[in-house]
């Protein structure tokens, strides 16, 4: 057996050990009784330190010596690319000492729990401590992990999330977003008709039934997957057991469904990695953003085109026998209402964006010392108020509401908008080929994300996000798709 | 840290392993899309052999030798038995040969996969080589396991499911049985009211209601377990997650509340091991025939106590309005009625010992090489019919209806009798300090199950079956209580 093959064969149980640990995770959010929190807590320690060790092991970096040497003049790109994922993650792993790692998950699981009081409190100086001293790990850990790769320690930071992703390309893109979005904003309000209702006592039944029709619809392999609840939505699980939850609310089915429709995204993608690949790290997903894309490109870019809202208002009435009456119209300018508002979660796909502009330029500034934690709310209610117009009048409506910085990730908020910005161009490169409207209208889904299982997901991480798009858009990023869709959809419909 | 410390920390590596397995299982039967049979596989098998692997390592041994030393004049038996456990498991885990251990896991997966075929068409000669060739792998791993136990190969294969138990003890406690019970039936049969009906359509979540209630009042605590649906009802989990399932029938309740009171008392019974010793192997449960004395304890003698069926018709209007009027006696008559039968898993209490009695005497046969598999089915017809009266007229009613012997378990089927026996002695002994009727009327379940809480529970594995059962009820196992409990119960009413 070459040492490569013995390579593969020992990074496979990581991935094994993986899909045990995405199952232990599934379980605890949606099956597990509240009593065992520190048996799974047990759980996941030990099998992800068993993971950790298993991929630092001198035995690994031995087999991947060999293994470069080996296939140094191989002809296979997709072995060479595996082989450079499998250095890479060991630069990661290695970069940071074992026991600021461990204190890191330490102080990140204790700043988390206090946390969750001081957002329902709405007290920051509750928190700041414990994010004070947090932060302080965490910048530590990226001063490492930029030496170790020779770049930043913010950049650093982000290529654990969304790999060889340039700060500068993020800045200049989110730049155009900045100018265009606080203008357009007004323009949109100013045009839109009311959002109206759609109140009506939804059955959770039925709204499951929608659910799966769509996840169906949409390329979900329910044989290969599960539909759950749970307190927030998310997509999980491995290889062959990929599992979304949402979430009900009797009086508007569209709030599970849309969630339904995202985690669809993330999951038709996992689902359709390459099979020959499936134990191999260029097997696995792209980073953040290529993920976030495909949730996106399903939610925004198909779901809210009114094309796709027609579709959905034409079945209403299999899933919902004498529901009040509400045009096609009427659904739309539901769905497609823009409001500024606080809340980030809940933001509409035209204001989104400020919000996690305002994120990324804070947590930029905090890794490199320019905001101190104590300045964090003050600073946050005015980027919040000069982008979205409306400024916050407690911290639990600002820079508490999102769990990231608190639970230690730093980095990882551009790629939302990141993957926005990727499931624009995606969208415009795929109505060079197909009839996307009148697809949407008539309910032929696989249609449009046929592209994307073509170009995205069958490609693993062959490529990092950034060249993966201008080898099948044939473009760098431009946000100048995102911003042309917003202005098809907002103001010329 | 002294040897013994070291090896307890090293041993809870173990006890996390076991949950995560436990977890994966469950999921298996209860959750997972079918398309994952596969992954999961992998998961359960990679897991499994890194437990195999931690256990029987020189570090393992060599820390229990030091352990051994150190704790020689130690006058804490719980830690000395907990040495002693340590090492019994590590002899059989040794004893045999790791390409042999790895040659029955395949053939049993085979041989069961086969099987399901064989018992669904009542085709045994499709399973016979398969069986065969699989009996002679577990002979041959009885053999190892009698060289490394100094005992016979079905003693052995016995010691792997309850620990200590001596194959005469069964033989003379069994041999009573024998002689008593077809006489015992015919009588009961002759004495009975009809069976009558209680056919109407239970709601599903009115029957889960109910089953929930008894749990509950069971002593089950909800916050540290679940209830779900599978095909076969079991017990899962470990530590503070127990989970437990049932199935449910439409038109009789009783198929889904007493497969759920079943699996209560396993349930309650893990949930009460001592606490201090949850990582130590003295603090696991016992063997299979004291679980299933805890289980055989909630759902035969509570739950098919008269008093407790009349407690039980009391209660059923609260979750089931408008049911049929029938009086308690009637479904006492329905819930107690005696009829020889050939499916195993349904026989009723008193003919329930007979099926178990004849597997157990067919396998001991097998194992010792007087019984060739291919006249089991000939064999097995044989002793039904001497036992109970009536004989199966096909395989699927006959030996083709238990996955054990052909998932290679041999030495197990006598724990279900030996469970219903020490059930039967547990409850004379409760009676002499509290009023059984009158509590299990009154819906005073905790004051019944308190006694095994404090005796059964709490003791763990610090003795085996046999001597827990003689320093807590003052006497070795004696079938004369399961005797005189059928005749109280069915004859004397």
């Amino acid at each position: 057996m070459s040492a490569y093959e013995k390579l593969r064969k020992r990074l496979k149980q990581l991935y094994v050990l993986d899909g045990v640990l995405a199952q232990l995770s599934w379980d605890a959010s949606v099956m597990m009784p509240k009593g065992s929190v520190e048996d799974r807590g047990e759980q996941i320690g030990y099998l992800s330190s068993l993971y950790h060790k298993m991929l630092v092991s001198e035995k690994t970096e031995e087999l991947l010596n060999d293994s470069e040497a080996e296939l140094a003049n191989s002809p296979n790109n997709w072995d060479k690319v595996n082989l450079a994922l499998i250095r890479h993650e060991l630069i990661h792993a290695k970069a940071v000492p074992a026991d600021l790692v461990s204190k890191i998950a330490k102080e990140s699981h204790k700043c988390e729990v206090k946390w969750r009081k001081a957002r329902k409190n709405s007290d920051f100086k509750y928190i700041q401590p414990k994010l004070k001293s947090l932060l302080n790990l965490v910048k530590e850990q990226a001063q490492y992990k930029a030496e170790a790769l020779g770049v930043s320690p913010y950049q650093a930071l982000l290529d654990m999330y969304d790999r060889g992703r340039k700060i500068e390309d993020i800045d200049s893109e989110f730049e155009k977003l900045k100018n265009f979005l606080p203008t357009f904003i007004s323009k949109v309000k100013a045009k839109q008709n009311p959002k109206g209702s759609i109140a009506w006592d939804y059955s959770l039944k039925a709204q499951k039934a929608l659910g799966k029709h769509f996840m169906r619809t949409l390329g979900f392999d329910m044989n290969k997957g599960r539909l759950d609840k749970s307190t927030h939505p998310f997509c999980g699980g491995k290889g062959d057991d990929i599992r979304i939850t949402t979430r009900y609310n009797k009086r508007d089915f569209l709030y599970a469904l849309y969630g339904i429709i995202h985690e669809t995204g993330h999951a038709v993608y996992e689902q359709n990695l390459p099979k020959i690949h499936k134990y191999d790290f260029v097997g696995h997903s792209n980073g953040m953003s290529i993920h976030e894309s495909q949730s996106l490109f399903m939610e925004k870019q198909m779901a809210r085109n009114p094309a796709f809202i027609e579709h959905l208002h034409g079945i209403l009435h299999e899933f919902f026998p004498n529901i009040p009456q509400y045009t096609a119209q009427q659904l739309q300018d539901y769905i497609l209402h823009v409001e500024p508002s606080f809340i980030r979660v809940d933001a509409d796909e035209v204001t989104y964006p400020c919000h996690v502009i305002a994120r990324y330029e804070l947590e930029k500034a905090m890794i490199s010392g320019e905001l101190e934690v104590a300045d964090l709310p003050t600073a946050f209610n005015e980027k919040v108020e000069k982008l979205l117009g409306i400024k916050p009048k407690k911290d639990s409506d600002g820079c508490l509401q999102d769990i990231h910085w608190f639970s230690g990730a730093f980095g990882y908020f551009p790629t939302y908008t990141l993957g926005a910005m990727t499931a624009a161009q995606i969208m415009n490169k795929i109505r060079e080929t197909v009839k996307v409207d009148k697809a949407l209208r008539d309910g032929d889904f696989l249609a449009v994300t046929r592209w994307n299982v073509l170009n995205i997901h069958s490609h693993g991480s062959l490529y990092n996000s950034s060249k993966l798009l201008e080898v099948t858009t044939g473009e760098k990023l431009n946000s100048d798709y995102f911003i042309e869709h917003l202005e098809n959809r907002y103001l010329k419909n």
